[in-house]
């Protein structure tokens, strides 16, 4: 705590001295204080001498119970430290601090003689806490009503914010005010298969904001395991978040037992923007990896039939005949093929020969199953079965195929959000993948989940996500979700899910577009909880040139894309785009085949939620580093130093920037690679389009290689 | 058709002769007429010249679209004669004859161009008839608002009836007319661990009348696979039922697609009761048996460990200690056992040497396995594994000690109604069962279904049954499913779901009783679709005397409870009492010994629902015949003759009947034990008391075994 006083006087604006508790930071920037005052538990949290949570209060509605939110006595309180280290299976680095001072407080409410306690971490970047129902006799099985924990904010905010939603989180981010969130709600929602914003100030995490002097703060959960999503709703006249737990359908909003505990709720802080990059908090708040072999989980870079249907060149549709499809008894045989199926054996082993060319370890095929010409919208409860091919699709000798050019196949599994019929398959679909050799899985929940009135992100649906998940461990998969809950750092504890979609990704470009700054936010909300399958690497912007009758725009240059590989970090990336728009690119598709995907160490050079982002990151297996910048909107001159670099080495660097005239929008093809010498010394301004971006390569170089090449 | 000249009035009531159809059924006694009149699909139904169903509306409401009730022509029609037997695995008879005549309609909305086919099957006992969608342009995926099934009856009829309800078929039956049901619901609707009714004027099926005029008039339907059940709401103006299917969560009524089909609807009609009861239209509605070995599937006499948790002297849980469990993590043998737990080793060895001595093949255990101290009402997802037993229940052991005793344990898997946490450990759970050698599973849904929202009686929940049955029988398991949909005649189809309960049950004679002519009524109603596991055998109706805390009283006399092996047919049946009840009545329950559970030939003696019924049948593996008698509520003297016997044999008949001061309530346990010779020719004059009944045992004899027992 670096001003005492304030503190102090803090503490009696809370009320009674001998019920009030405060711990601090490690590194004694932060503050936590919480007390109970007139039988209400608060909480408020300082960075130095700014107030982050203004007192806050927090308990539960219970269903059909007395609210579990006042008339707390404190009877106990206990402080800890904790300082340790964990090796992540991967990661942005090959070692985390876990290091925090610890507060335990144990409430009694009186009059009902229920139990309540409230475990506060105070790392160096941020605060998590989480509510913990001890076993007792008065509070064994409940229903939440609803959660009452409030994030009182000092200010009305900067906020990077989406629509409150259980069934999506595909929405561009939203710059505003807290006090505009309401008037900017009604545009924020935009079209999607399956959404259901509830309110006028409702809003997601992970939530961005950056207040009037200078402080970056972003609340979010951690370990969301078996307990509904937490959302966030303001009262915009006092800046006031709520949160607000995704209901079912019949609107409760959570079955819980005692003992058992809520998620983390994390309130991430710093007066610098990279340092809410660099906190691990929402790993550090999840439990060590439950799978003890992890040697099975492999980072990987893929490619897949993907972007030509996305695009709608082609078809996951083996037929335009078949209005509706019984599994076991539609003959495809009998059926006319529409021509425009993507996943064909002749067009899979194209991609299979690029991959197995340009050193992608998977190709992903969507399309490859029956059951696609009435999968979407129609309520459909068995709508695959995950394991038959349709009759163009040579699985056997693709997967040979496959094999002898070393590449391997990712397996797809679309659920249609039936996930009951998915749960049912499950075990014959893992264990078809691992008799076929396809160890790693992109699953889709798309549409309105069954069964009806149930939604992607309540309790129930949640323990689902989390049920393929560790069934997938059992067979040593790795999950790929789409559409699933947004990570929440249980892939520490869950190593196997190596990515999640969970947000607006590279897709929309293709349905019309993203916010040209939309990937210098995303770093700082979606990805707080876990790597997104981005599927970066979209060379062509012009849509209509693969589909006439598709008008959207990559808003994106061609380095933006590349720099993507760094700034989105993903142990499994995807270049997404088509092999023949690759073709037309090889020197900056260069970047792409050299960049890696696990690392031993990352650097936060420059960073500015919705303005542009700067990573350097050392590859886990060598001495070579790489770059990321991304822009948006408004050209910016980026300033990095490279004395990250090991001040022994001397390193070749290949930059990949937006060249003299590029545009995300009128340009976004001109681009410029040089080669240069780089050490530790070595400074670089380099020029950034609107929506572009550069990267880098560096890797280490003997003198012999460097001849020749200037010196940047 | 026996009088051409009414169907011709009744034909040209319907308008437009060359739209006008009819069907009689093989033996002329029934006639249907279908027509279109003024666009609307009309059927009716006559039994002679007296009108079973008066010309009545067919159709749907469809979510999103117009409605597929009007508008429409005839395109097509069709009709077809069927003639032929199957042998079921188990049944009432060993041969069943699917004798009808058939019409087909097509009908074409011409304003959407959508089309719809009805299919009727009239048979003598009466008529089915089922909606078919064709594979069609105008009508693939579709959401059922309601289907317009109407069932307009002829007048104030008198019904057995209990309340529509979405949860729960366990009421007792109320007899009403029709005008008076609205009245009665209030008192109708008894309490429930999970119930929803839906309308004042809501019944169930299969629902049972009389007319004043004595016909007797069944409403069901058959072969509900994949589509929400049916209930009947009464306009009690006009007196016309119409269909109210189960919704799901949302109000929806059912997800289909063509092509497909409805469940048939039943009209079971006579003016003989007995010819209700003989009518095998249910079964002959349902497909033919989909498991090819049937051999495993063998009807079966058990007891159980079970009465006494039912009466509350024992207990389903292990300990009073545990306000929550969580499974895999609470530690049993930390904690205090109750005492008072039923499935101890100890307790299930007497159990097992009391099947093994009487001739028991079965031996049922409930509160085995982990998990009952806070099984019901806390929305618990994880709330039994199905494969970890209690400290004091030595699995293994039992398991062998039952073997060696040529005995076989039942497996019990409750669900607490977390049908999909069932679902999700249904493989490991059904595998453990084959690999302990239990061969049958009583399963029960008791409380309301998880997730929240969904109920019993929807699609989505009859697919779950319908799941659990198919998977069984891949493991060659037999089902007896309490609290699921009733049947509607699967078991044709799968004959390994022996049983259900899915009505009122013993149990709850002791949970304040059931009323003294039910089981008058239950085969006339809930036994239409198929056998049920009602628990007969209670010998001791003072629950207080078993638990002094129940004042509950079995509302039958004791040799009412052995005529319900006869009379209530099931493949698999109970002797539900304590062994140390039985042992007080030894000659008594020879007859439960005796009785066999599958039947070479029926023969319905005497019949008329709410008041009494007597029924013959033929051993499947021997000569012998047996007799059970059921009695409502006043005295009555039963006449019955022999001659269903071979007449060229002389048999034995032991008569187990109420005694000269029986009376349910007053004297239930006092009945007369006595030894005939009876043939074909004898003849039976029989005094049955309140609630009271007789059994007889009639075996083959020998002139030497006759010697010295009086003729009849």
């Amino acid at each position: 705590m670096k001003n005492p006083l304030l503190s102090f006087i803090l503490f009696l604006a809370f009320g009674i001295m001998d019920q009030a508790q405060t711990i601090e930071s490690p590194d004694g920037q932060l503050s936590l204080h919480f007390k109970i005052k007139e039988g209400k538990a608060i909480y408020a949290l300082d960075f130095g001498q700014k107030s982050v949570i203004k007192p806050s209060h927090l308990g539960f509605e219970i269903k059909d119970q007395e609210p579990l939110a006042d008339g707390f006595v404190l009877v106990e309180s206990q402080t800890e430290s904790h300082d340790s280290y964990w090796t992540p299976v991967w990661g942005e680095e090959d070692r985390i601090r876990n290091h925090y001072n610890e507060l335990l407080v144990s409430l009694l409410q009186e009059s009902t003689e229920r139990k309540l306690n409230i475990r506060f971490r105070l790392f160096d970047t941020g605060l998590g806490f989480r509510y913990e129902f001890p076993l007792q006799d008065k509070l064994a099985h409940f229903v939440i009503k609803e959660e009452l924990t409030q994030f009182a904010m000092a200010g009305d905010h900067t906020a990077f914010w989406i629509p409150g939603d259980y069934d999506t989180q595909e929405y561009d981010y939203t710059e505003s005010k807290l006090s505009e969130i309401r008037q900017q709600m009604e545009n924020a929602v935009t079209g999607n298969l399956s959404q259901q914003p509830f309110s006028l100030t409702g809003v997601q995490t992970s939530l961005m904001m950056k207040t009037d002097d200078g402080l970056y703060i972003n609340l979010h959960e951690a370990a969301l395991i078996d307990y509904a999503t937490m959302h966030l709703n303001l009262d915009d006249e006092t800046f006031t978040f709520q949160s607000w737990l995704n209901p079912d359908a019949i609107g409760d909003k959570g079955y819980l037992q005692a003992p058992s505990h809520s998620p983390w709720r994390t309130v991430i802080v710093s007066d610098d923007a990279r340092k809410i990059l660099e906190s691990r908090i929402t790993y550090n708040l999840n439990e060590p990896s439950k799978i003890e072999d992890t040697s099975w989980i492999r980072p990987m870079k893929y490619i897949g039939v993907w972007w030509e249907m996305i695009t709608g060149k082609s078809s996951w549709a083996y037929t335009d005949e078949l209005p509706s499809v019984r599994l076991g008894e539609t003959d495809y045989t009998k059926v006319k093929p529409n021509g425009r199926h993507g996943a064909t054996t002749e067009n899979v082993k194209r991609y299979i020969d690029f991959a197995a060319e340009h050193g992608f370890q998977g190709v992903l095929v969507e399309g490859w199953n029956i059951g696609w010409e009435d999968w979407f919208g129609n309520s459909k409860d068995y709508v695959f079965d995950f394991v038959t091919p349709y009759p163009d699709f040579d699985l056997e000798g693709i997967r040979d195929y496959a094999k002898s050019k070393g590449v391997e196949m990712v397996m797809h599994h679309e659920t249609s959000s039936s996930v009951r019929n998915y749960e049912r398959h499950l075990d014959k679909a893992y264990q078809f993948m691992k008799d076929h050799g396809y160890h790693s899985v992109k699953s889709g929940y798309v549409g309105d989940i069954l069964p009806r009135g149930e939604n992607h992100y309540s309790q129930w649906i949640v323990n689902h996500f989390q049920h393929a998940i560790e069934k997938a461990a059992d067979y040593q998969i790795m999950v790929n979700a789409h559409e699933a809950v947004r990570p929440t750092g249980v892939a520490r504890t869950w190593p196997n899910l190596i990515a999640n979609e969970s947000a607006r990704g590279t897709e929309f470009q293709a349905f019309g577009g993203n916010k040209p700054n939309h990937v210098t936010v995303l770093p700082f909300t979606r990805l707080i909880g876990g790597p997104m399958d981005y599927t970066p690497g979209v060379f062509a912007m012009d849509i209509s040139k693969i589909n006439p009758d598709n008008n959207s725009w990559v808003n994106s240059t061609l380095t933006n894309q590349l720099a993507l590989y760094v700034t989105m970090y993903s142990p499994l990336q995807m270049a997404a785009d088509l092999p023949e728009n690759y073709e037309r690119f090889m020197d900056a598709f260069q970047f792409i085949k050299d960049v890696p995907v696990d690392w031993k160490e990352s650097k936060y050079l420059e960073a500015e939620p919705g303005y542009y982002l700067t990573i350097a990151r050392k590859d886990k297996n060598s001495n070579n580093w790489f770059v990321g910048s991304v822009n948006g909107i408004q050209e910016r001159v980026s300033e990095i130093s490279f004395d990250f670099l090991d001040p022994e080495k001397t390193y070749i660097a290949t930059i990949y920037a937006d060249g003299k005239d590029a545009h995300y929008r009128n340009n976004p093809q001109d681009y410029i690679i040089r080669k240069v010498v780089v050490n530790a010394k070595s400074k670089l301004k380099q020029k950034k389009a609107s929506a572009g971006g550069y990267a880098i390569s560096i890797m280490e170089a003997s003198k012999e290689e460097t001849k020749g090449i200037k010196k940047l």
